[in-house]
């Protein structure tokens, strides 16, 4: 296949179906085959940009998961970053590396990966490129919308308040560690490992609703782990702060207790959970959580405080960051 | 360092200079350091997005150019996209991987050649990524605004309308085989092709006083050579073209005639001069050549006209896409 092939397979792949396009969304005028793709941005939003790149043998190998899932997984992670701002994506570019070896059947289940988890969000694949490259490499960039009022950064935290995850961490890193070596737990949390490591969801309708409101006032996404990520997130607002409970999830829970490691220990060095990390107004936190949970069935978890200063404390004593550093490893 | 503290250094390096902030510009409020970038779109126009991804020993090697000219031409070949539709480039974000043994020292120099392409065009980098990969991989998306009624595709040439190209070609081709292995031209020749190769320049304004004109029906840029994307153009328009006048560029006119090849077959297969491909209505081209010539002191070259049909022929027979294709070769 020639890269024109190539590009019109992808395209077809790419085509939302007619029932999917939103009438609320900006109209995508043009998208991949042209050397740009258009769009009609809305008056009354801000734009919201974030780009990831995903790099076989770093972020994935092909051993614990399949091309698809490497797609899916490479979009979800963009997708997170948006909605850790409150944005709601609207489109991605696709840049794809790939070896010599790579066959076309290769490249198109990793876009349907990607195409499928696209869909899920409503997200329209605009555009993109291809080359060649040593390994597997996939670099998406995700645009969304975000009301001005609502952006969240990392920097709005202050002192005294809640600090609230979207979820119970620590599976992301348990389906990795199963995906990478077998271990005797129960096939239903497998699965649930498994799924929290290939098939990530991220929290678009979570991060929109908790930026809705002006007492969530920072919010970061799980990308790196609690530990690291948390430590950012206040260091960004210029905070310190205290961790004084980590949820774990149950695959995390058992994984760790089969190796007679602290499950919290396990969890809080755990990357890729791709929840949400807010500050809130500690007033306004048991309000928030109940509505929270009447709306996601799922409950919003304390963690901890901001505090004034800079050390980030868990159990007494400074909590290092654990969690994933491209470079210090 | 770690990912934070590059982070840091690479964030100082891409703040504007005060001055350089335009007035007339979407304001960015929230660039690189957060989870997403924010912008303010203006209201009267469409956004456009474009994502390239830059390999190494692909698309460059460290042999044939320094790690600031590499993301320059990163830059440059993103930004020439958003030119082919005529638009105006407002932020972008880089992604990049690199190899363990990369230093901060070397991350930094690609930076700056990035960030000097960003500031020449007054483009803001808003964000971006760092990975570990097995070579440089440089991943850019730009975004632009252009009028609804100015924007241009590939798609929108006619029969009869001539074919137009922004400046000579054939000379970044010159510079690559130069860079590669010395050759005995003069060296005022030598250092133009090294610089077409090396430093090559986005045409943003030409591409802008193009699509403001209602008879420019067409627009591609010259990435991988003019064989390929004039192809691609006609394809595009649904018609076929007949190249009458390869414009070739002095540096690869005397490469090609020290090895005895036609210099116009040696620019045709040249790739990466990133002038612009306009398919202009016939009657109004040479007004608009005249306007373009008073305007950037050069001409706009005339190299073929659109045809019926689906056949590209030159001299009389079938032209064969000779350009850079990452999947034939």
């Amino acid at each position: 296949m020639t890269e024109d092939e190539i590009v019109a397979a992808i395209s077809a792949l790419c085509q939302p179906e007619p029932a999917q396009r939103r009438r609320t969304a900006p109209r995508v005028f043009l998208g991949v085959g042209d050397d740009a793709a258009l769009w009609q941005p809305s008056r009354s939003h801000r734009s919201a940009i974030s780009s990831d790149m995903l790099v076989e043998n770093v972020d994935f190998t092909r051993e614990s998961m399949s091309l698809e899932d490497a797609g899916w997984r490479a979009m979800a992670a963009n997708l997170s970053d948006l909605a850790a701002m409150g944005a709601r994506p609207h489109l991605a570019t696709v840049a794809l590396g790939m070896p010599q070896a790579t066959i076309a059947g290769e490249i198109l289940e990793l876009y349907r990966g990607v195409a499928a988890c696209a869909k899920t969000y409503q997200v329209a694949i605009a555009g993109g490129d291809l080359s060649r490259a040593p390994v597997l490499t996939i670099a998406i960039t995700v645009v969304g919308e975000v009301r001005a009022t609502s952006a969240k950064t990392r920097a709005g935290g202050r002192p005294g308040d809640v600090l609230a995850v979207t979820g119970p961490l620590g599976a992301a890193r348990a389906g990795l560690e199963i995906a990478r070596e077998a271990a005797p737990i129960s096939d239903e949390l497998k699965t649930e490992a498994l799924a929290a490591f290939r098939h990530p969801q991220p929290r678009i309708a979570e991060g929109r609703f908790l930026a809705a409101s002006r007492n969530v006032r920072a919010m970061i996404d799980l990308s790196d782990g609690l530990s690291t990520d948390l430590a950012r997130l206040a260091a960004a607002s210029g905070c310190g702060a205290e961790v004084q409970t980590v949820p774990v999830a149950e695959p995390a829970r058992a994984l760790a207790s089969l190796r007679g490691e602290p499950p919290e220990v396990f969890t809080l060095a755990g990357g890729e959970d791709f929840e949400l990390l807010a500050a809130v107004g500690a007033r306004a936190f048991g309000h928030l959580a109940a509505r929270y949970a009447a709306r996601f069935s799922r409950p919003l978890l304390a963690v901890g405080v901001l505090r004034e200063g800079v050390e980030i404390a868990w159990n007494g004593a400074p909590l290092r960051r654990t969690g994933w550093d491209h470079f210090a490893r």
